[in-house]
């Protein structure tokens, strides 16, 4: 990506967005019902054929190809409380395995035609500069978010300038749709708190196993998080901005910046699981235009990515039962919101191909 | 294809059925927990890894691909009881549609690589010659299966006979993944007789909107359904060539030979929609070993699909409230069935990339 200068690009972003535009989306949906098949039938494959007119701002929509997908790490200080099985040093360790080639998103990013990025925003250790790897630390990992503030608002604000310098960069080299992915061992501990304050559910709600732990540190999890909350709400300001600092998650800030540098783009932002979704939920509430822009790739079994994808309006295209991140979800609905646009694009309409459209 | 002879041909695809193989099913299990990922963190998408691996008989096992998709079409004497607003010209229509690349499963087929075949074998009216069209037209459409059976033994067999053919085919010509694809209008009446049948569900509980009926037209097509079921039942055989014959849709019968075809061939045959499920049902009971080979594509949003994926036991990849068929929600379902095979066969595991499967 060349030079890599993040300065003010959230804000850029934000003066940017403007609505997706409900003009195309209303020809989409007339198109829909001149196309060979009975109206509506297509479900919501139809559905997401109207975003992605509104998204681009013309029916038909472009195919949103080609695609990448930014995987932005980062370790997590309430690790040290126990809320995951897994030690910190597997966060770059797996930051290795995606620069090979060998991890999951790699392997289903490549299927669907999709390149991969790896963002450091926020491992613990230091990376070697390698091909693929954009080095953006912007600390050493987070605080403690159930004793402090994950990070400064001024952390915050340049995770998100990560974030959106990505997105506008991956846009000027060429994506036409750009796929949420993260890594970070313990971070559904922080998307689990930020999920519960954006949308006012209690820790139990959307605390759930991340990588598949057992009751006893479910519930000791459930803890951590309900006094990260408390913590949070004790120090008195619900600023989206502060909350995403005290929640935290140098990657999930950088997530949201990225949603956002998307929707400025008008290119489709294909979310992940429930890391994604907590950038997103921060996305919808520091520029709500954004919402708009965003396309759920999954639901994942964790309870707070349902939670959040109630907030945010948004239904998934696969359900899976995955709970894997690093973009996997994203990238196993990418053929298939590809396929929206290629419906919108390539099939007949009733009159092109004489079939009867006259019925009782 | 060649010179079409389905002579016998559904026979001897039950005569070189054998089991998919547990033993590959089971190192496919065992590989995913050395892959690097949390053990059974890509949920369902393992479960159809494993599903491959036990279909073609090792591990990892190979990528479904080149694919094909067989459109079985068909007409329905039933369709003057008034059970669909369109007129059965529409089959024959659509057909030519599907020949010049218009339908949505056309562009939903090349969206995902897929190849697609048309069978006649039992539109009403004469189709001319044409590439990519297969002529096996049984009958010109079925007799009205409320009063009388829709087709007789014979032509159960024959139906059976072509549908394992076009299978046999398609795998000597390089297909490694076979789709079921159908047209005929009317043709969820008789899916939802069969289901009925060999689901012990009553009517109402497998009768559904079709291309979008409303109540009144809903209410007198189940009302047709349990007539149906109830001459059926008056003429007092259960095995499944009569219930298959008397409640008919040739397409649904040549669907069920498609599928125990791709079964006999070890290739896993992709499942689309309702009158895909009561193709599939009928091949549970002729050849029990067939279900072995199938994976559900997607759940349309008719009842008795997904009945009839309870019954054979099926979970669905896709789940995008389509309700068209011709093979659309098979085709959106196809690269999740490669993407699991690959994630089988290009994974890193822990020991390869170094990454630390220790943890607490």
């Amino acid at each position: 990506l060349g030079s890599f200068d993040p300065e003010s690009a959230f804000d850029e972003a934000v003066s940017k967005l403007v609505a997706a535009d409900e003009a195309s989306a209303s020809s989409a949906r007339a198109r829909h019902d001149r196309l060979t098949k009975p109206a509506g039938s297509l479900g919501r494959l139809e559905d997401a054929g109207v975003r992605l007119a509104a998204i681009a701002g013309r029916c038909p929509p472009p195919v949103p190809e080609p695609a990448a997908v930014a995987v932005f790490a980062g370790d997590h200080g309430v690790l040290k409380q126990g809320v995951s099985p897994w030690p910190a040093e597997v966060t770059a360790q797996m930051v290795g395995n995606f620069l090979a080639g060998g991890a999951a998103v790699n392997v289903l990013a490549r299927h669907v035609g999709a390149h991969v990025v790896v963002v450091d925003v926020g491992v613990a250790s230091d990376l070697p500069e390698a091909p693929g790897l954009i080095s953006a630390k912007i600390r050493a990992g987070t605080a403690d978010l159930s004793t402090e503030p994950a990070m400064s608002l001024t952390e915050a604000r340049r995770a998100l300038d990560v974030g959106a310098r990505v997105a506008a960069d991956l846009v000027a080299e060429g994506a036409r749709c750009l796929l949420t992915g993260d890594m970070g061992i313990g971070n559904t501990t922080p998307a689990a708190a930020i999920i519960a304050a954006f949308t006012g559910r209690r820790a139990d709600q959307v605390t759930g196993r991340g990588t598949g732990i057992d009751d006893e540190r479910l519930a000791h999890k459930t803890d951590v998080i309900e006094s990260a909350l408390a913590r949070n709400a004790s120090e008195g300001s619900d600023d989206p901005l502060s909350v995403l600092a005290s929640l935290g998650g140098l990657e999930i800030a950088a997530l949201a910046g990225f949603v956002v540098g998307a929707a400025a783009s008008r290119v489709p932002v294909l979310l992940d699981g429930v890391i994604a979704m907590a950038g997103a939920l921060a996305a919808s509430r520091l520029a709500p235009l954004s919402v708009g822009y965003m396309v759920a790739g999954h639901r994942s079994s964790e309870p707070g990515a349902t939670a959040a994808l109630e907030h945010l309006g948004l239904e998934p295209l696969v359900d899976l039962q995955l709970r894997l991140g690093e973009g996997t979800g994203a990238c196993l609905a990418l053929p298939i919101l590809q396929g929206a646009a290629k419906v919108l694009i390539e099939m007949a309409t009733f009159d092109d191909a004489g079939v009867s459209a006259d019925h009782e």
